[in-house]
């Protein structure tokens, strides 16, 4: 399958309708293709009770949305919903396919919130315990630090990457919004190692793309997806997650190349030492020597590998079922070169990372350009 | 495609935790087949916060339970869950799939119930004028009244055959248990037509099936899925469910047969109105005859075409995601002769049609006995 058109919100605390944001991203996507010529669509999103809307059956909504009779489904995966729709959609046969990832959270008080994202743990040995999501990927990350030498410096660096490339996206909240490594040092602790710039911001938002079985500019080469275990706790060793590497694996083989093709990366990072564990997990260094990529500057936008050009889910937000669209959004437009002032040199292969729970569903997609 | 093993747990108001019910109708399921032959799983559920589960990240739950880590979605479609698993199960392209539908709803009162169930349609429109999910479907029932004669006696019969058919089924409720037409037409208002014998019963339950390359006895020879509007209100014609005709179209299609090929039905009876309507709309007879259908004895379990000998929503129960999936459970054990007492005379080709919201969902699996 290749890729039409993408669109994107902007993403931030703008209170507005779901149905409102999914219409907007949906048309830009479907800019150059018309809504009669789509067969099927597929949505991301957790059921919209965590704000006012009440609504549980969003494949009618959108029908009503668009006045379209045609196959739907929805396909929610907490915080790998976007990929995890994509991942579908890319295997359901249908010549064209508008993907849509769309949430809104950042319209409650964040005990509301933070109690809403609880549900993507276990409930019995983790939300009994009072253990907030926070809480969980932190002991993954002191696990890191204690196994292999991963540092909070090292955390930092992945935020303050994260935010300079933000200040060059229109659409996050911190376009033209310096935060300084000073900042981020001297920010609240969260859930230790986590101080409040090592966690993504919950906003608002929604992405969508239109797949096609035409030949564009812009060729999937690979998908993988797959799930592990709920809690890190159950989990062989609480460092790696697995559904990362297997997803990654089944991407590559069907792509044909592998990590070292690869020439810009968006990676689900919800908390800065999961940009450092995804470029082990998808092959970029040997288990352990994540911080490296961020300590020599390697991951930067003008180093060797950019990752999370648009500013991550650190720093452009994270939207729940959106984010897994938006990565895809930034791939598709750095492929094509029209991400000026933070375009990536080299583009030909690029990769889309969305990650659901902690590491319980993970969704890896590989981006081609063809031709130019 | 074609169905292996098919597992299915008792309907009803026992309050196990939605895994536990999972896990037996997998296992059920799976007999004869191992965990470890699975290649992908997809689930249905609606997000079980109704029930104190507290859990939005079922694929990573369905890892756990398994201890199995290979790809797995989830498919939510409020009623229509169930069917809708299947629908996309069968077009992923996997050897060997686990579908699941699974759902927990009878822990709490019925105002609370009746609260989550609303979310199933329209908020501004619908919810915010007070309208529960009973009194949507009653409008459609009046139109259907007042525009072709149906009648509550009619209502009556349907309610009578069904639990008719559920004092044969062990799975239900009212197993060994008479309703009669008094009691159906003396039981109290719900919602003008309806009455509570009118109604579907909310049940806790799970069912599933493997869905495999290999040739068995029980070949998939058509699916269909479409959606409509949320609101019956912004139809064309409320007494018709679009989605159903264009489901059904495309089922038949891929079968290469047409309704007067099939031999025995499930139907989304959550209210008696919405068998008579899908006799209609699945073909088997002119729009607004479907009465004629439950006046002449057709549909009973000795008739010419037996609709819902499992008991329907009506009589086995609704556990909203695993419906779906039970229908199927029922229309490949008839064509498999294996239903005792209930057992319908002719079964080459069986038909399972699950409904989601008002009408907003519609999917149509259509089974194939194979050789015998």
């Amino acid at each position: 399958m290749y890729v039409k058109g993408v669109g994107m919100t902007k993403f931030g605390f703008e209170n507005r309708p779901t149905w409102d944001m999914a219409y907007e991203a949906s048309l830009e996507a479907l800019n150059g293709s018309a809504i009669n010529d789509i067969d099927a669509v597929v949505v991301s999103t957790v059921d919209t009770l965590v704000s006012d809307e009440r609504q549980r059956h969003y494949p009618s909504l959108v029908s009503s949305l668009f006045k379209r009779k045609i196959p739907m489904i929805q396909i929610p995966a907490v915080c790998g919903g976007g990929g995890a729709a994509f991942w579908t959609a890319n295997k359901l046969g249908y010549d064209n396919v508008l993907v849509l990832g769309v949430d809104k959270i950042a319209v409650n008080t964040p005990p509301i919130i933070t109690n809403e994202i609880m549900n993507a743990t276990d409930k019995v040995w983790e939300q009994n315990e009072g253990m907030i999501f926070p809480c969980s990927v932190a002991l993954i990350a002191q696990q890191h630090m204690l196994r292999y030498g991963t540092t909070t410096d090292d955390l930092d660096l992945v935020a303050f990457k994260n935010h300079e490339n933000a200040f060059l996206n229109e659409k996050t909240p911190f376009y033209r919004k310096k935060i300084t490594l000073e900042q981020i040092k001297k920010s609240p602790v969260v859930a230790s190692p986590f101080r409040l710039y090592d966690c993504t911001l919950n906003v608002n938002g929604a992405a969508a793309c239109v797949l096609t079985k035409d030949k564009t500019d812009v060729e999937v080469a690979g998908s993988g997806l797959n799930v592990d275990y709920m809690g890190p706790f159950e989990r062989e060793d609480m460092t790696k997650l697995i559904a990362c590497e297997m997803a990654a694996k089944e991407a590559y083989k069907k792509a044909g190349i592998g990590a070292e093709d690869i020439d810009v990366m968006e990676v689900h990072d919800a908390f800065t030492i999961l940009e450092l564990i995804s470029y082990e997990d998808l092959g970029f260094c040997k288990k352990g020597e994540g911080a490296k990529l961020i300590r020599d500057g390697t991951t930067k936008i003008d180093g060797k590998l950019p990752v999370n050009p648009s500013g991550g889910l650190k720093a452009r937000g994270h939207p729940i079922s959106a984010t897994g669209m938006a990565q895809i959004y930034e791939i598709v437009r750095q492929l094509r070169g029209e991400c000026g002032d933070r375009q990536v040199s080299r583009h030909k292969y690029g990769l889309a990372q969305n990650i659901g729970g902690p590491g319980g569903s993970v969704i890896v997609n590989i981006f081609k350009k063809v031709g130019g």
